[in-house]
């Protein structure tokens, strides 16, 4: 008997290592001799507790909800989902707390919550791609796995390469999604089309809930750890971006489909990819029409994804993406990198003002004294940087990112295939039974009946 | 072939508007010299954004579920009223900022965010009316015509009659209401009746994720603009006709069935009606026993409408209400109008203290110096009104908003008959199927299988 | 006949009475002179409305979607839910504000509102015991006397024996299910098991957004009534509370499975459990280890209770909990009380600094002015309390609250089982269709068909 219905266990040891981990090295921030008031933990909590909370309903609503579109696998999606997040905000605390420790105590506040929430996102976007091809065990070691190389590369790109990228687009949503491909690609196994890899109307509308909520939140998502004037123009943009990717979705939806009609797919997902097209520019001088064209390019992108490159991808390229993760997340996650890094290397002073090194740290004047200040450990030693140069480090970390996340997702999927961990045989995918009690009057917790038992969906979705 | 099944291109058409409209006339609004910290466009967020991302809510989860109720077509109604509100929301900034132009250019807040919402919210009220029996073309045209409408009559209430409406009950829930039933008279139909015109238990219940967040937001919705003393009433009027409608909505509803059950129509629709009828007055002195019998008044009135006012409607007088929009927003809109009116005749200086300059900028004193500035362009040129005749403006503007409407919703109604756009045959009616693709493993995308093939049922909700 | 099929009158009746109330008792309340601006009615609005509408948020679509578990009752348990807390927020506004008069009169602000919420926490959380089995004016009934025991357990323990419990575990969640719990004592029934007890798929996914809504929005509850570094800290021990007890209930629902299946009833609600337990200690300085090692052990109580502990309540004790309200609120409500009696009790001013006598008000030493002026009517008597006494007080405000929920619970029970309110019959069990109407193609509204009509349940959930 493989490990893998060892779950519980493994589940009961990572969170008494949590335990130990927290009691060795956590403590509760406070507020420090020069803080500004508005950086004290009170003070961050008034002015980021309710868009936290909105990307923590995105987190367990929008991703959990967005998930339950198959019609046999609603309870794994949703529950899952609440099982791996719950899971990673407490490691990623851990881990990203080690990458910015303060005299060798992990310090949490509302922005380290804020921080956990953002690792859960990149984690369940990896999540999507094999959702309902793997067993809970799998999904743990593959969260344990990634939340540190996440914390490594954002590291990489916000302190030693300083770059922007304020929605995360890069660092959460490209990695996030090139990751788990690269896992999916190692786990590739024939039998991945079942009759259970489809939705119903039901599920369809529960997978509306995550659809909506994750658009509302969205600008939230973009703009939580700005600060004034930024970070309106972050929700503006972001606002902007959505609602062109919604009616763009629509549009090449019903274009690309012979009778004109729209597909739910498309609705649920391609909606949200101006969300993510936007994401590293958001706070930048996009101006309205620019927001606007970006979430229509996205919407253009993330349907024609699903129509076309999904199916090429799993056929020719061996990489199956249950949720269509590359569309959502993948491609318009590298478009974002692209839209970050055109205007870095077009902002000036001229048009930002100050704003230019709130954020682009690095692009301030060397002889500027705060440069020197800002140019701490935690914002690398460089200043005086050009525009130029800053574009081109926005594209460098973007590589970096995906040669990262391919690289290290092989290595994973290679690792998630060793027989120590249980594989679902083919009857298990997309299906509650295995893993979860299932109350079904007509079949209770029996076996597949077989083949032909019409009876099966009345109760199922 | 109609021009119906060109919606992709129609979509298409107006993103591409969107767009130019936005590079030629939008920008970034920005700190003005003269702007109180919490009126720049960082203040404004701090304040609002919170209640802005409830208004967000309201409009895409709530309207959007709340219509999911028949059982056969909850996927289009989320998902038209997700179109349409991303389309409104561009469409609303653009023609909202041409009414309020800077300098000759829109500029762009979180304050005009929510105007957009609520904006809307208008269109979507209507959609109510005419849900299931018309095309995605005819939804557009409805919307792009309605938009300007609405924006040039609330201009005429505010700036030019100072009428006050701090929930807007007036210039979006009646005049969406009777614009909508406008529409629906123009387009009344014989065969409106169809066996899909139904819920069955589980559209029900996701009709009820919209009602209960449209319940919890309402507050937010009739407060969002005002600020300080002011704002708090708004929220304890609201909070408490609320609590009463919901109340007085089950009472009445199992009053008026011979075995004493409630109707979740009722449940879903009448126990908001407190939010509407409350909406006009929410910031005036109508008291916390005012709020209660307000809400009290407007749930009765509204499933009285459910059940008497409806159904007479449709019989006698040829309008076909799909969702009881009269009911929820067309009565207690009115209602809302009228109470707003009545408040404003007897109120005080002496109860509302400087509150009531704020409330009714037109009723500053003429020597008072504030009010010649509060009485620019914005505020119309009127001040040192009494009590009687801003009474008498209100309901005005009530009236003439109705005028309006109506007129108006004829037109719209007789244009979206032309031909030219796709109308709805019989059978898809109150139909997902006909433009939207749905999963349903017994009939696929098959055309509708022979009378009393049962199984039909399973999957479809 | 009894008086059962009179609930639509009961709601009238009683609706009147708060119209009543309302107008000789209630008012806005307005700043006063020597109010800080964040306790004037606009400065708790903007430090408090966030918290307060995601209080809002669980009290609506929270408890009434996790109630929504049971197949043929989805309806009747978002509605009940429904109207039971619109009646108890009024109620609790009057009843909570004769407690707290001021100079004779109820002030309304956003923390009434917010205390009214909170109220109908409790009650709801002893309706989860009983659902199922009790008739619509039963409710109303055990609601109207519920309130004011619980407003008076309150004071007891906040004024005069000076407890600190932050979120409410004491007061609201302990005493809720053991009210419940002996409601239910008194009414148990033979007849209570019944087919319809049980959820499916879709019944388990509506019962998701209710568990969902309350997981990620329980740190405003446990810290809404907070503020400066004592609200932050409650907010982060909640999070990772929950965290653990999400992690460790999964583990543990698949450990007591003997297939290593997570059972979804364990999923909606000892996931929860963590909320409870860290309620009365949440602004305490338990530090994050000790939130994640509270949060574990409510995990493995609450799940344990599922298993054994609540069969074994319904068969030897005569006490039937529907919803398993002792595993989520019961049991963890007590640990909650346990942990903050200890923390109190290690209490000192070395660690806490001043927000020790922000927490326990009755510590502060009697030479301190400012105890004199905390020590006024509202905050008891009371100052120099030792930490040991502090710990025994808020071990007696628990035993107290027990005691009192108990024996008032097992009156109310003897009073709903009066024959003058409408008992349901063993067919009307966890079904909605004695007191909603249900639409279903197959039945209408007609009398259940004979066993083995297998179609019945396509269109019921």
């Amino acid at each position: 008997m493989a490990l893998g219905t060892l779950h519980p266990l493994v589940l009961v040891a990572l969170q008494v290592v949590f335990v130990i981990l927290f009691g060795v090295f956590a403590e509760y921030s406070v507020t420090k001799p020069d803080d500004a008031p508005q950086d004290t933990p009170p003070g961050k909590l008034l002015r980021m507790y309710s868009m936290f909370q909105d990307v923590h309903v995105m987190i367990f609503i929008g991703f959990g909800f967005l998930m339950t579109f198959l019609k046999r696998y609603g309870l794994s999606a949703v529950s899952l989902n609440f099982l791996l997040a719950a899971l990673v905000l407490q490691w990623a605390l851990i881990v990203n707390g080690f990458f910015h420790l303060h005299d060798g105590r992990i310090q949490i506040d509302v922005e380290s919550l804020l921080g956990a929430d953002f690792t859960a996102a990149c984690i369940l976007i990896s999540f999507g791609v094999v959702l309902g091809k793997t067993s809970p065990t799998q999904l743990l070691v593959m969260a344990m796995i990634e939340v540190p190389i996440f914390a490594f590369n954002e590291v990489i790109g916000r302190r030693y390469l300083q770059v922007s990228d304020m929605g995360d687009s890069i660092f959460v949503h490209a990695f996030g999604a090139y990751f788990g491909l690269a896992v999916s690609f190692a786990m590739f196994r024939k039998d991945r089309d079942s009759e259970n890899a489809a939705s119903n109307t039901v599920s369809d509308l529960f997978s509306m809930i995550g659809t909506i909520f994750l658009w509302c939140f969205w600008p939230s998502f973009n703009s939580a750890l700005a600060q004034g004037d930024v970070q309106s123009r972050a929700v503006i943009n972001t606002y902007l971006s959505l609602c062109a990717s919604c009616v763009v979705s629509f549009a090449v939806s019903a274009l690309l489909d012979k009778r004109s009609k729209f597909s739910m797919e498309h609705i649920q997902n391609a909606t949200l990819a101006g969300g993510v097209a936007v994401g590293t520019a958001a706070d930048m001088m996009v101006q309205p029409f620019g927001a606007v064209i970006i979430g229509s390019v996205a919407g253009v992108l993330s349907v024609v994804g699903f129509s076309i490159i999904t199916p090429a991808l799993d056929e020719r390229c061996r990489v199956h993406d249950t949720c269509g993760v590359h569309n959502l997340h993948g491609m318009p996650g590298v478009l974002a990198g692209i839209v970050g890094a055109i205007m870095a290397a077009m902002a000036t002073h001229e048009q930002y003002a100050d704003s230019l090194y709130v954020i682009f740290p690095a692009m301030e004047p060397m002889e500027n004294a705060t440069a020197q200040a800002l140019a701490g450990p935690e914002h690398g030693t460089q200043a005086g940087r050009s525009a130029g140069y800053q574009g081109g480090m926005q594209i460098l970390a973007l590589i970096i990112t995906l040669a990262i996340a391919i690289v290290t997702g092989l290595v994973t999927g290679a690792i998630l295939r060793l027989r120590v961990w249980e594989q679902l045989d083919t009857a298990d995918l997309y299906s509650d039974r295995r893993f979860f009690v299932v109350h079904d009057p007509e079949e209770g917790d029996a076996p597949p009946p077989p083949a032909g038992n019409e009876s099966k969906t009345s109760e199922q979705l």
